[in-house]
């Protein structure tokens, strides 16, 4: 069997499993999460066992520490794993909502009703937990699930896939609903990608190399998890403390996420009075400063400590690390601008007290998450109440921002009549 | 200027219009609108004149009558575009429509509003009179739109585009918000398709190939408009008379469009009582029957006249024409097998006087549209009460069946807070 053949076959088989999935009750739904959870703890020695080859393999090919560490699974991140699907259990099944339900002059009815999509396919990386957190959101809406994670994780996932599989088939999990591909041969994404017959969408989470991998060989809808290159900018009618606090805390409480800040633009009229009363707590969170030629001149004149000047490359580097480029802008107008020419359109924020400049910026910016006077870092699907993510969508179709639940649905229409044709 | 750099100063002129369109008010777009379809009218000697360039050109290359006359644009189709404008002016804008409002325990506001697309592309075929009506549904929810039409309508493309440039341009219409490729070169789709920095979504609304290219070209999302491979299931359980009613209406009232019925399932109990009301009507109607070994040992006994025996590519067909394929099956679960597995998962219908029966076909067949005793015809947004339609999609995710108004906007969120961080 060639590669394709064997990715075909895992193709078909999900399109069968989604068939099946799609009658399951929200109750029944929920038995199957709750067994497979239960595996998982049962399954921990085996996992580890699995875990403990990724990690020989990965120390042998000199992996960094810290890509080490997102690969390791401990007791600890096993039980994670299964109290998350427990969670997920516990959540509202999105599936068979009535959207809109409406009578025509005719006398037809027709009612749009929420629906699983069908396959979905998840390309992610590292991090094995993906293997269960994705396929649980998945099953929980009624779709079946194509995984394909990490080359160095593949020991570590194909046991959680086992586990859930079992647990699952127990409880009545139809068969093919969740499979992970087997192999590291990369050619497997292009495959993936180009089954359009098979899978309905697919979902890539990890670098940009992986999601322009994706994006250039997928025919079908890929919904894209792209850089965030998000902006906090600071009004002339800021409450300054609060701007500081919100800055701070965008960049500092966890850097290395889409929705940090990256670039911190200042109104010309407070920038001398704000970075003076910036710097010594940037200094205490030890963030590098990397200015546009007028805010280097002010952090240069406070003695500032780690400083460098902006290039041309600064605005539209997303640098998930403590690293602030800072600009000083003339007014609201320029802000805006730059948000839109440099700017991912993922999480932007308005810092001022002046509710028309606001409303004007929330208006103005066209992305995901636009926050009047709170920090980027809300732009999550648990801070929003959706009780559990896939992701953050940096595109605009289907879903925009965090993804819950209802986004892994789409719908359909029921038509009711007695006989109705058409004049 | 190369090609490329052609379409890449379309794509940037669009993006610049599209933020200009978005801060636009309702009253301003429809007067905008307003403007437009009064010029069309004012500019119609110009038109037709650009239009029977067209033609002679279409006569000299050999095009087919039909081919021809869609192509024809009269003063009376001219009229029809304008008032179809008219009547796009007075539909509700549901841009800014708020979505979903709440607020979490830390006191952020959420709210998520509806907001135009950005910049969509717009491939077409044939028919000019498709430059106005996508041209005015974009701009009515606030995009800026690119458009390529067919080559062999491109002087009657471009003077359309003309004369709603210029009309609204009167009325405050955002320069570059209506842009049309002015190129016949085959090669704009595939620059067009790739160019996702510019342009959000691309519609290809046309052929199998049309869709094809651009489906394979395509970086950005592509909502498809595919074939309508539609079914009727006569039950057995079924209203005879009422069930033949609607496949007449479902195949005859307009062949060639994507919702008219290609496949007739017969349950086996009532195939022949079913057959034999039938064929009187069929044949009548001039319908050619393509018969599985079953229904044709029926029908021939029943001396049909245009009657032949299906083949393997049979189920999977488009028609287009009076032509219909017509199988006995077992039961509803052979029928739904034989939709999910030949379908194209547009717009099915079931016939039956069996609640139940129908409960579990409009539950099990994954189409855009299932219809329990009415014509799959209905598929439509006039028909749905949308008041305008740019299409029909085949897709699953975004838009599913009749895209109307709302259904080329998106969403984003916009949060208020005082000073919120995360924790």
């Amino acid at each position: 069997m060639t590669l394709e053949q064997e990715i075909h076959t895992i193709g078909r088989r999900a399109r069968e499993a989604s068939r099946a999935l799609a009658r399951l009750s929200a109750t029944q739904k929920n038995k199957i999460l709750i067994a497979m959870a239960d595996e998982l703890i049962v399954r921990s020695l085996e996992i580890l066992a699995a875990n403990a080859e990724d990690i020989a393999a990965a120390e042998k090919n000199g992996l960094t520490n810290a890509a080490i560490d997102r690969l390791r699974l401990t007791p600890d991140r096993i039980s994670g794993m299964a109290d998350g699907i427990r969670q997920v259990a516990a959540l509202e099944d999105p599936v068979g909502e009535i959207l809109r339900d409406w009578t025509r002059p005719n006398g037809i009815r027709i009612q749009k009703i929420r629906t699983p999509i069908g396959v979905i396919g998840i390309i992610y990386e590292s991090r094995p937990n993906v293997t269960a957190d994705a396929a649980v959101l998945c099953l929980k809406t009624g779709n079946a699930v194509i995984l394909r994670g990490g080359s160095e994780a593949l020991a570590s996932n194909l046991a959680i896939a086992k586990a859930l599989q079992a647990g699952g088939f127990e409880a009545g999990l139809p068969d093919f609903s969740v499979q992970l591909i087997p192999t590291k041969d990369r050619e497997a994404v292009k495959i993936m990608a180009a089954m359009d017959q098979f899978m309905d969408v697919i979902i890539p989470r990890g670098g940009h190399s992986l999601i322009e991998a994706v994006v250039n060989a997928a025919r079908m809808p890929v919904i894209k998890h792209y850089d965030g290159i998000c902006h906090v900018y600071v009004d002339r009618e800021a409450d300054l403390q609060m701007a500081l606090d919100i800055a701070i805390n965008a960049k500092c409480q966890r850097p290395g996420v889409c929705n940090a800040v990256e670039t911190l633009l200042i109104h010309r009229d407070i920038a001398q009075e704000f970075l003076r009363l910036a710097t010594p707590v940037m200094d205490a969170a030890r963030v590098e400063l990397v200015a546009d030629p007028e805010s280097f001149k002010i952090l240069a004149s406070l003695h500032y400590n780690s400083l460098r000047e902006a290039d041309d490359a600064t605005w539209r580097t997303e640098w998930l690390d403590l690293i602030l480029s800072v600009r000083i802008v003339d007014d609201l107008a320029a802000a805006i601008d730059h948000i839109e020419t440099f700017g991912s359109h993922h999480s932007d924020a308005i810092i001022t007290r002046n509710p028309a400049t606001a409303e004007s910026f929330l208006a103005s910016v066209d992305s995901a998450t636009v926050y009047w006077n709170a920090s980027t870092r809300f732009t999550d699907g648990g801070e929003f109440g959706f009780g559990a993510e896939i992701g953050i969508s940096t595109d605009k179709l289907h879903a925009r921002g965090p993804m819950g639940l209802e986004e892994l649905t789409t719908y359909k229409y029921l038509i009711r009549g007695d006989g109705q044709i058409r004049k």
